[in-house]
């Protein structure tokens, strides 16, 4: 390292070991239940003389991070978010230079498989309707809980359509009262407490989404949006708002006319890119500070 | 083209359109049904004067073929094998030199949104638990039609061993008598007749390699698989032969003892790669003739 | 939209089209030019009444904002960051109620093939080393311009260890001066001025990351990140600070010994999961403000 | 194993282990060279009793053929297809009943970090213009040896058209002599001796693909599908037949019309599907036997 680089700064960092997969289970009886995690954990705080000086003294191993998952993996897992605090609270009790971080899950789905009529007690068959997603950010003392999901694929047949935008010079596009609407829903929403039953409200929110997705006529993506988190935000006190990233996944009505056919909203192309995109936030007016929580979220504004 | 180029002959060849996504939805009452197909669809016959002298007269465009999708499917899908064969009837009988050619399909699940506690009308959650695959070949005057799945995700957490292997230099693997089976089946199945309900037959053969996969002791991921496809060829006459593609995707027992944990069979690390792979077709004895009908199909041997 | 959802507030958001994959010819000699470029745009403003009434007065449609992408690339492209500042300034002067936005690219690149010693008038390869990316923020008046590349993927095989760390129960990694270091290089800079030869700016950062990576012992990566960065901004005043999102993919030295073979450093397997992750920013001390505008950057901290 | 499944047939099959990524660092001087390659091994033989009666005493754990690419790998690798020929003739030597099977290789491409003017002796930076691929299928005493390259994307600006081709009720393509021509390039091509430099004749068939796109008139991916294959087939007697799988990625003129602006093919819009697919094989005419080598490679008719 020469004098010429500590010209420059070391700003916001964090670094860990990512993508740790870690299969869960639980076989106190004949009955065995699996939980199955993809894990990530990344440390803040005084870590500024590896990168100036290359002295690793400070810097945890990636490694260790995997171990430590794994280590307390066997203690149980229980829902992502309450893994996700007590990986947070170790790395921060264990290391004094350790003064925050940024921890992270995806949870797969896994279903029983049905044999001769029951549900087995050790064969599954996984269940890829959504994924579910946890994120912890401990910074300055305060712990940050997210629940998500992503990759929740939703279609109306009807009951949506796009009208009265403004036109100019660009604008091609033909008002119509009547259409598909098509999205894979990502959304995280920001806990305002951690005594929560994490599994519990995540179950009902994702109901909550499917039926303000489903149940009223669509003027835009965006009012369907409002409607999903408004939903969720009235029946869960504990969140204080929820952001949403959705594609709308254009499904065009194929024009069958040049073959003597007729097309009334029943022959659809879907098309891959490009494609709509609406991010929003839904909020109570009263919610806390997030401070940088949401940083490095991708697709959340 | 020189003259040069005619010393070398063109050999087996086939062209068109791929991975067309047509969405059909039914709206005959309130209670919509939607169809979701990626079609793809390749001919074959008498093209030798496009590649060896730039004449197109035989070269029913790809855009042609996709259009043609659109249109037979304002007619109604029904099932993707069904569909298949009416688009391969339809190019054979359209084109003096198209002889045959290889139609295929992947389609997608849908679910009814709970909505209030009703199946929704017009409101869908896709359901990924796998992907249905069909595949038509005509050659020679033969129809050849394959069903399918794809990324069909399975696991049991007990019930599964391999023991008794041969050992050489290379060998480092324990022998285990207890570990996680877990697999994406990827399977084809071909029917010795078009006179089926292609549905229901999809939905059974899918249930009884569930079944087949979970019910026994699995010395092996190749005893299993023989298991899954017998059971299957024992319920249903109207199929000939069953090829699997199945990775061994490997679960590794932790080891936790340097931090002082023991671990009989609770956490595991889900690897990605390598996996094993497990290739093999179970078939009747008198199982007809297949031809070249397997051809260009991934990982079938 | 009933009375309920006026309960809560619609937060941040922004909206418009993702992936819109241009590819302008430039024609005006025999040697053509190629500009491949992927743009997402992303308008902000006042669009509370979609969300919060089903009013589309103020949406500006997703496919008006596609169409100016092809209408504003018929004048010249000349470089992503170029072409987004002219994105961004149409939809701010056409709509009053756009205050700002997110404009975003890809660039692939292209080389011209080699046929007969000469590099082709119009053919080209594709040049997959890395993806230049470019994102415009325009946020209360001020225009932050972002250069970027991804999946840039080096490898060293000697110079670089990793000891001096601390150990705790969950350490079981020991410490080499010797090892593979590889990383696919993620980074984004942002510019303190939008008088810049983009172009030329970003092939100099470029080949400066790549001899930062290159040059020196590595201690850790985060070391070697950190020298990547000052070495651009000591070039390249007109930046003012750079993230890094860097993974270490891991190369682990395979045990031969139970072949009766040793293992110098020769044969390694590659690693996909987990991986370690290291983010962090390289800064001028005295680097203006970016206030919100990296906020929804994958990866980021 | 029941009675039940006897009456079914075991009928093709192999098994091993997929995607063994190994990288293999040269380290006789101080200028390091570097070898990155995923490497697959199915065994074929008499593997009867595992599937029908869980007896493993014939199944080669996965595992152990992983070893061996690494232990084998320790004795230098050369090419892919040499050291494919080594690993099928160490297995096909060690155990009496593997009488062939199938191995496959991805080779991925390091090109030295140029740093202060000068090529690196051991810092590398990947160059992903292409993957090569090799397979080798050892059945009934023959090796098949099959060299190959996947993804390599050209495209041509102009010289390229589509006229001539016959219309009926589902044709709305019009004919173009002008439009962009682009793909990606996948083919293997079989080798009729093992006494080949195979990086030496790899290299020169790629050279040879990329001339024959770039440099004649295309009235259709066919013809200059024939015209690339042979040119590689004119210069190498060694290789007896090729097989293409290209993609047509279809660039599509936008219509500026409505916006007031002309398009004389400036500006495209790259769809990503639909797409075009020509599948072909460019042989000699006294080509040797395949026999079933070409079974299971996806894409290939």
């Amino acid at each position: 390292m020469t004098q010429n680089n500590h010209r420059f700064v070391l700003g916001a960092n964090q670094y860990g070991k990512a993508e740790v997969h870690v299969v869960k289970i639980t076989r106190d009886s004949d009955r065995h239940e699996i939980e199955d995690l993809c894990v990530t954990s990344e440390l803040r705080g005084d870590f500024d003389s590896a990168y100036l000086d290359g002295n690793n003294e400070h810097i945890v191993p990636t490694d260790t991070q995997k171990n430590t998952v794994f280590g307390l993996a066997r203690n149980g897992i229980g829902s992502p978010e309450g893994f996700l605090l007590k990986l947070g609270a170790h790395f921060i009790s264990e290391f004094d230079w350790v003064s925050g971080g940024r921890w992270e899950a995806e949870q797969y789905s896994w279903d029983r498989i049905q044999s001769h009529g029951a549900a087995h007690d050790h064969s599954f068959v996984q269940n890829r309707q959504e994924t579910r997603t946890a994120v912890l950010v401990k910074d300055g003392g305060t712990d940050h809980v997210f629940g998500g999901l992503t990759n929740l694929t939703v279609l109306k047949s009807t009951e949506s359509g796009f009208e009265g935008y403004p036109k100019d010079t660009y604008t091609t596009l033909e008002e119509t009262g009547d259409r598909i609407l098509s999205t894979d829903v990502t959304a995280r929403w920001r806990y305002n407490t951690t005594k929560v039953d994490f599994n519990a409200v995540y179950a009902s929110v994702k109901a909550l989404f499917l039926e303000g997705f489903a149940e009223k006529y669509s003027s835009a993506l965006q009012q369907t949006l409002f409607e999903m988190g408004s939903k969720a935000l009235a029946a869960h006190p504990e969140i204080d708002e929820i952001k949403f990233s959705m594609p709308n996944k254009h499904h065009f009505v194929v024009d069958l006319s040049p073959f003597g056919q007729d097309n009334p909203n029943e022959v659809f192309y879907a098309a891959d890119r490009p494609f709509g995109l609406i991010e929003a936030t839904v909020a109570r007016d009263d919610a806390s500070e997030a401070g940088n929580a949401w940083e490095g979220m991708a697709g959340f504004c």
